[in-house]
């Protein structure tokens, strides 16, 4: 039987994941992969309906340790049911946004810390981590402007440019601790452009 | 200001807890403390809601960690919007299971480690910790007695006596380990009998 691999896309706002998630997945199934597509939050029954509490009422609904054990518990549900499942078949699962997701916003930028998120995500997901993850990142001349232009509309996109400075940074902290796991991937030029530079990266995996 | 003071109640099913959080109130009451009584799961609006999650579907709805870590949000959603602002006026917060229950259930009977499920609490509740634990117990032979006789009718009471008789040794081996904040309370006698028994074991704290 074929070998599941477990890819997580990750990056900040508007850098282009969802895009290049798609477009990854096709280039894969168009090599003879099987590819399940999915993200975070959500991804599983149990897991959206956590969602769905995290996205009810306003900012002071959650206290920002009460809302990590949540995404924490919407993780574990979404690798129970989901992912686990789908290696154990062979697929390849590509997901939009993972743990390291949890790490940079609510560890690194929201000021809880990048190893305490990190252990309650293990005692909920235990060895499932991915195989590889491609952090997608803007040239800083790039990503300054994207901020000071105030694209990004939702709740955590219309933060100030300061708490996404410091996401990116989280970002690139976890990246150069695991350099195995972790590629940092240029997200300028052509969207074709990119796809190929996260195909040569999962090039040892295939 | 009043001092406020944060005790809990625990033990196994059926050992009259609720009863006597009551009857506890009232005297406590009748000493002129002003005293919010609250209970676990649950105990605030958001606790609510993932209490609500968490009895929907059947066995297989949850992972025992998913579960874990639901229970952990609910609780730091309930210490935040609930025991810390009652404490801080300077009332008695008494609640009816809390870290503890979590503990001896999760951590001790279901086998996910009482050292693990602390921790995941720990991240959310922070220095939120009871003043005083009463842990009620029945003598040995009563406990035996409960079980064969099957009493309990819901999910978690309608499991087999080896896991109570494990959640019992769980409760017992934490009280060892803090007997300052845990007291362990003979269950046995008249409920007025075991009111005393629990008045006398926060003498200290008044």
């Amino acid at each position: 039987m074929a070998t599941g691999r477990f890819i997580t896309l990750e990056g900040g706002e508007g850098v282009g994941k969802t895009t290049q998630l798609a477009a990854l997945a096709e280039a894969l199934r168009a090599r003879g992969k099987t590819v399940v597509t999915t993200r975070e939050p959500g991804g599983s029954e149990g897991a959206e309906a956590i969602r769905g509490l995290l996205l009810e009422g306003g900012e002071e609904r959650w206290s920002a340790p009460a809302e990590a054990l949540l995404f924490a518990a919407a993780r574990t549900d979404h690798v129970d049911k989901v992912v686990r499942p789908a290696l154990a078949l062979g697929h390849w699962v590509l997901c939009d946004r993972f743990l390291d997701s949890s790490l940079a916003y609510q560890g690194g930028a929201g000021g809880l810390g990048i190893e305490e998120v990190r252990a309650i995500n293990l005692f909920g997901i235990a060895d499932c981590l991915p195989d590889r993850t491609l952090l997608l990142v803007h040239s800083h001349g790039a990503e300054r402007a994207l901020h000071r232009d105030g694209g990004a509309s939702d709740r955590i996109g219309g933060r100030p440019a300061s708490y996404h400075r410091a996401v990116e940074d989280a970002f690139r902290s976890i990246a150069a601790s695991e350099p195995d796991r972790v590629r940092l991937i240029d997200a300028s030029g052509s969207p074709a452009e990119v796809t190929d530079r996260l195909l040569a990266a999962l090039e040892d995996l295939a």
